[in-house]
């Protein structure tokens, strides 16, 4: 057997393993009975502690050094080689106890955090979260020296591969410069709308599921390879070939499970698309959270908010629920669906206000790795920020800093993904409709084959063959900038 | 640490490693898209692998030996030690090679035995089967030469921990002289009496659910630990303190499914009643596959085919189906639950004719796997024994020896336990109404409490301290004979 033949039959055990966990944690998510919590913990422990140890096998630098001198390899497999030493670099740099105080501190900090939380207590958060950040911070520092970048970077390269506070730096500046401006004029235009009609429920959830399996279908999910259920917080997790997303249905509300459920559609069409031959291999998957989260915004937000998808989709709602009246017409669903609003809340938020609450995050964050900023400060310099970029100031830190997870599970480099992820998928979906001109009009008549055929050729089936800024240049002639994500929001809210 | 304390906490690795396993096979039966099959199956088989690594770790063997030797043992811990070095003994028994050889062999088997069952075509399943045999019996050799019994007792002690053939043959040969001539006064006490009404259906599936949902919870499930779902096959499974059962919905017949899931509720309550403090421990588990058989067959034949429980039962049955008339009188479906047929099909049989279908399989594995038989002679000896035992001849393999996947999937020594099972429930129930009065009047007001109870105290909480013959004896007054059971097949069928 060759190395590389050894270093394939060990990441498909890998795949196998991490297969394993996705289908345990979706299972505790969606249908584990309350009192399995504790057996279901050992269980997961145990098996990431197995995972981890087959990550860091010593005998994969072995056989990478072996491979990588190997000649019938084709450009698959060398990708592949280059996707296992990254990942091997990363997985190894942290000593075992790093990782195992980190875990705990990560545990202890989100008990405390859900409490912090419903009290608006951040002095009590203040000593857990300092835990977790001083932690990441020596994690950030151990891995950024294996990659050669700073602490903050080698977080970030957790979720974004490749991706530099540097780069990201340039984008939201730029973005960051014209959104409150912006923001204003949309509201603007807006108040001087008239109000869409409304719609009034109950909204039976057994009808607002067959509606999203409808939607789903004609989006291209594969049923064979996945399943729609229901869990607290939606999510797209599961294994290969077996990709699950979740929603949650709210009675008064059809549209928040509907748009969920294909935010969701979005991220689990990419992980069925991605290449079949190297689906188990570090090579097939998907290439970072970034265009991860654009799979899923240009279908929540670029193809799905447009009049188009509602001209298609209105006669839908109508049946599911017999809706009849103006506020069941497609123009007044479309209008209710790109609604702007300032809110503190960034789950809540829509696509114009979004980037302000991430702008920020990544801001404080960056600061708070880079040890350019106390913690105990927190609260202070976010509210200051939220008053710069979106005009409003939390009246708590409930619905300030305490308000996301991120932070206290450890996901630290993670936020700037988001905002990526919607200029990536404006420049997609724009690159989209100029190689495929049916995919509009498609999408009108609840055929999404021209864009999900050009997503798949694109982005879906390259897996992590090429980095993310060549990938990008591949399927739209250049790396992300803000140019065309300014342009669709100019488009949609201003008319422009 | 002490030795026994490093056996308590490999163990309950053990243990998380086997929930997860229980919960991904639940999964696969309950929920997995079938596109999922094949990574599913490697992440089983990786598991498993990684389950039996663990189960032969060599560090098990010194712990062993120095624990046994510590005197700051309780007699939980003493029992947990016996257990251990049981389990580890067995698991030992077996080279690698003979292991991935009878895996591959039952792989191989099972698919053939679902087109040769199909077909009828013994003769095609002829080679895989005697393959499977083959090393059936090397197993069985190996085996039985550490535990110094026979082949067929060793594996009969994978299911029935101390079982062995000599007492069954004797239980089994008082019963086969007791049932042709029973069965035949039962059939005729029947044909005697006036048929029950019957009940026309479709029965709404949904009902059907919310019926067993009521039962189980009359029965005592905590579903806090455990799940109702449907799959093909009804099984009880999933992990520790998460005990989940399915059934299988006929439109026709709710009773079939009701049945079904009183059966499984029987399986389940053993499972949540396991001692908490042990639960993760070997001395912790089911004491066998009998007593485990005997819980299930304790609340379908012994409780709930009583006109004490219809008496209960049938105005939810009318209830939820909105059922009138003759057939939904307690009477009736009394009377319909304890229909006796002489039939082909073993998993259609009635309590009375049960018994030979699994008699007729116990003899004739035992003498496969002691070579006093060739297997090509497997469908003559089948069809004479169903004669001499049933007084019925298949008319093809498909109904006759073809009809179980038992011996193709590498489960021999198994069938007996079905039998033993529903003895000990006859000896169990019988004790149980005499300690506790208030069992049957219980039963017909819904309260199973007196019932369980017993059973938690005597049978659930024991887990495995107890060598089963012992566990009985302390129950009852004395190790399992047929004369309970023969007692209530009289009492019920022949109102003697």
């Amino acid at each position: 057997m060759t190395a590389y033949a050894s270093l394939a039959r060990h990441f498909g055990r890998v795949s196998a393993m991490s297969n394993a966990i996705g289908i345990l944690q979706w299972d505790s998510d969606t249908m584990m009975p309350s009192g399995a919590a504790a057996s279901r913990a050992e269980s997961l422990a145990l098996l990431r502690v197995l995972a981890h140890g087959m990550a860091v096998d010593p005998r994969i630098g072995d056989w990478l050094e072996a491979a990588e001198a190997e000649s019938e390899l084709t450009d698959w497999d060398r990708a592949n080689l280059r996707e296992i030493r990254r990942v091997y670099t990363v997985e190894t740099a942290l000593p075992a106890d790093l990782v195992e105080a980190s875990s705990k501190a990560i545990s202890a900090c989100e008990m405390k955090w859900r409490q912090a939380r419903a009290d608006s207590d951040f002095a009590g958060l203040l000593p857990f979260l300092s835990e977790v950040l001083k932690l990441q911070r020596e994690a950030g520092a151990a891995k950024g020296e294996k990659l050669g970048v700073s602490s903050y970077d080698a977080l970030l390269n957790d979720y974004e591969p490749g991706g530099s506070s540097a780069r990201i730096d340039a984008l939201f500046d730029d973005l960051a410069a014209f959104l409150p401006d912006f923001t204003r004029k949309a509201l603007d235009a807006q108040a001087h709308r008239a109000e869409p009609a409304s719609i009034e429920g109950p909204f039976a959830i057994q009808a607002q599921r067959q509606l999203g399996l409808k939607v789903m279908a004609a989006l291209g999910y594969d049923f064979e390879r996945g399943r729609l259920d229901i869990s607290a917080h939606p999510f797209c997790g599961g294994a290969d070939n077996d990709v699950r997303i979740t929603t949650r249905y709210d009675e008064a509300d059809f549209a928040k499970a509907l748009m969920g459920v294909i935010h969701e559609t979005g991220h689990a069409l990419y992980e069925q698309g991605r290449p079949a031959a190297y689906m188990s291999q570090p090579v097939g998957h998907a290439r970072g959270m970034s265009v991860h989260e654009s799979q899923s915004l240009i279908m929540e937000m670029q193809a799905c908010r447009t009049p188009e998808f509602f001209a298609f989709a209105a006669p839908l709602m109508r049946e599911a629920f017999g809706g009849a009246g103006p506020g069941w017409e497609a123009e007044a669903m479309w209008r209710r669906a790109t609604r702007v609003e300032r809110g503190f809340i960034r789950v809540d938020a829509d696509e114009v206000t979004y980037p302000a609450h991430v702008i920020l995050r990544y801001r404080l964050e960056k600061a708070l790795i880079a040890d350019a900023m106390p913690l105990s400060e927190l609260p202070a310099a976010w509210n200051e920020g939220m008053q710069a970029l979106l005009g409003i100031t939390p009246p708590n830190d409930r619905l300030g800093c305490l308000q996301d997870i991120h932070w206290p599970s450890g996901g630290w480099g993670y936020f700037p993904t988001y905002t990526l992820g919607a200029m990536t998928a404006a420049q997609l979906f724009d690159a989209a409709c100029r190689a495929e001109p049916d995919t509009l009009p498609g999408i009108a008549r609840g055929d999404f084959a021209p864009l999900v055929g050009w997503l798949r050729a694109n982005i879906h089936a390259q897996g992590s063959r090429y980095a993310t800024d060549e990938l990008l240049t591949r399927a739209t002639g250049r790396p992300l900038d803000a140019g065309v994500f300014k342009a669709h929001l100019a488009r949609r809210y201003l008319g422009a």
